[in-house]
């Protein structure tokens, strides 16, 4: 840009011009310290994000991984000048585009499951589904009854639900990587990603309710589950006949309208619409951001795409925004891993226990496969990351109380912490492994 | 997605499997509420964004304005429902999604502006630069004096400075609309513009800074104004020169990096980093988003731009940001219009004699045109629009006190924000009927 010496002058000459009019000035804005600490935090936690990220890139692994141990470091070294890392507002202010953040993943994941490719292999996809929710859950149960005799039978529920979601987003990654994603390994891998997605979501929703039953009234009444029951099914009915309609309505609409960017306004106001519809029903924000993608469909935008300067698919619009923000939130679930929790007696054990539980959970439900060209152990192997998902779990439980203890302690959310990066880290290799002696 | 009766029997069938898990649920997550009120908020605003600004782009009109009558709707009207868009917490989280749509918006007219665009009609377009903001600055502090006798005369200087800074991205947005930018016209336009644009950030802070020495210590001290002057000359010559170093060398290391989304990086890093530094230098962050743009050359990020999937120039990546987070900007500003203060006496005469000013001021500045060729009626006239940046300045001088009063008080920040509107709505007829006439 300024690269001739006609331009340099030129721009000596506009600053000569500018110089005497600055006879002085002095902070503007007020509050702009706030946003100063913000500032200073995401530039800290983006740059930290992608040196993690391309370190194990580099090693053939996935970038969440480096996310993640970046935010290890930051919240577990205290360097000097990084105070602000740990300020309350700041803190808050991450938080917020951390959970924006984990919106639009699982939108974009949401986006990305697509039914017919599930349907070729529905009845594979389904049984691996099913049972890649239920093996890892009672193996989850057990090793943390055998571990924790003495702990609440409902946290073993819990760190057994923390074990079952597959994360769709890199199963999806680590396959397109290898260029297999449409074999018949893949879809199956895929499809059964997507609906463990679904069954993952209802068993957190399932567990969360009891706990909070059980933590407020004792018992846990099957009346108030029956509501509670009733409320999450509109929502998910409602997010997918009369979601789907309002859907085709709104980009109908929206395609009559002048302007730009309206593409991505739809998409977020719906995706930030039905978030928040999905807490008034008493369910995660995710599920209804996950809800939103499910039920968006090209057929509905594309009128809209037709006008799009920039990118003509939902998901490439969202990718900048995801590229910014889903960072924050892997980097931000790793600073609030506290290495010293490690230190306590049984946790390495609980971690690795738990990480071969995990494994060998997802083994067991290769033998849903029914296709007899596919490779069960590829199967097994490409559902064996928990990432994101399992990260979301442990972060819920560690929110959740019962009798005045934490669901999810600091020690237990270390262990599923590690459990999670040891998942990550495992697959790639293995899979490559596998799916290369098929060639 | 869910077309064919088998996707709909297939998902029926997911749907009663899933079921029987189901057995309860509750709201899951602390501090979900938080978030579920700014989902609600940005929905309301996002969607009153899209349809102020395309029912005015149907008039052929900007959709800023639009969004701006979208906020002023929705901060006067008390409607049902909407109450959480007035409530504190939702507030500051919507102000700092505002305030990085601001930097983006900031960031991207750097980028946009170009060195040896400006330098081809250079001299005219420093020419009309300078007289563009000298005439208004001494048109508006006139009229302001003249209307306003018992206030004081910083008021009046700042009333001035707000009719400076001509905005690049309306401008640019206009002349492209009319396929015009590439025109004599245009390019001088454009070219006055960013010097008008980087002028009205000089006088804003010269301004600013004199105001606050004046309300903290009653007389402006040289002194102090020599110490502001050689921190905001730091920051200018290290963001312009250490700066387009730095931006070379961190892409130099980024493309030896593996992983994506690298190029958005490495840019959101570079905006933020100087951001944050010009708030350190005491100017306001929007300088430093603005250098930041400046300094990016495309030359620099060649290399990772070869490897992007999604889009190979930074403005591309930034658009989804700024469609995203600019609207959520104009929407607040709209929203602090209050529409009582047209009441009080003045106001609307004020208003009126701003816009006339205005208009004129920048009439006056087409005397600087030097090429015979050129339209001097012509870049008048796409001189007009003051857009975001006057804004900007009005919401900054609504944040300083004088002597325990607000510089910019609510009816003299009305009557701007209705001179920014009147001069962006009344440029696109004017601009298009006289390049019309050219032809």
């Amino acid at each position: 840009m300024f690269s001739s010496p006609r331009t340099k002058l030129f721009l000596l000459v506009a600053l000569l011009v500018a110089l005497p009019m600055r006879a002085a000035h002095a902070a503007t804005g007020a509050g702009a310290d706030a946003l100063a600490a913000v500032l200073e935090a995401l530039v800290v936690i983006l740059v930290s994000a992608r040196l993690g990220g391309a370190l194990f890139a580099r090693f053939g692994q996935p970038a969440v991984l480096g996310e993640l141990l970046a935010g290890i470091v930051l919240g577990n070294l205290t360097l000097p000048g990084l105070e602000m890392l740990h300020a309350e507002g700041t803190r808050a202010s991450l938080d917020l585009f951390a959970q924006i953040g984990v919106l639009f993943l699982l939108f974009t994941v949401g986006l990305e499951s697509d039914a017919q490719r599930m349907l070729a292999v529905g009845p594979s996809a389904l049984l691996v589904a099913v049972l890649g929710v239920a093996a890892p859950m009672a193996l989850g149960y057990g090793v943390s009854a055998w571990l924790h005799p003495g702990a609440e039978p409902l946290m073993h529920v819990f760190v057994g639900a923390t074990l079952t979601a597959t994360s769709v987003g890199l199963t999806a990654r680590v396959l397109g990587d290898l260029g297999r994603a449409a074999s018949a390994e893949g879809r199956i891998i895929l499809g059964a990603a997507v609906i463990d997605d679904v069954l993952g979501l209802v068993v957190l929703a399932v567990v969360t309710g009891v706990i909070r039953a059980a933590d407020l009234g004792g018992a846990f009444a099957w009346s108030d589950a029956a509501l509670i029951l009733g409320k999450a099914l509109a929502f998910l009915a409602g997010a997918l006949v009369i979601g789907r309609l309002l859907s085709k309505a709104a980009f109908r609409v929206a395609s009559r309208l002048q302007g730009e960017g309206l593409l991505l306004t739809v998409a977020l106001a719906f995706c930030f619409g039905l978030s928040w519809l999905a807490t008034l029903a008493g369910l995660a924000p995710i599920v209804g951001a996950f809800a939103a993608g499910l039920v968006l469909d090209e057929v509905h935008y594309a009128d809209l795409a037709a006008r799009e300067k920039h990118a003509s698919r939902i998901e490439d619009l969202l990718h900048p925004l995801s590229s910014f923000l889903v960072p924050v939130f892997f980097v931000l679930m790793g600073m609030s891993v506290k290495l010293a929790a490690f230190a306590q007696p049984g946790v390495p054990l609980f971690a690795l226990v738990l990480t071969v539980v995990a494994v060998i959970g997802k083994q067991l439900c290769s033998l849903g496969v029914l296709e007899k060209g596919a490779d069960r152990i590829a199967v097994g192997l490409g559902m064996i990351p928990r990432g994101e998902v399992g990260l979301i779990f442990a972060g819920i439980g560690a929110s959740l109380t019962l009798h005045g203890q934490r669901v999810v302690d600091d020690a237990v959310f270390s262990a599923i912490v590690v459990m999670v990066a040891l998942t990550t880290l495992v697959t790639p290799p293995l899979l490559s492994w596998r799916l290369k002696q098929l060639r």
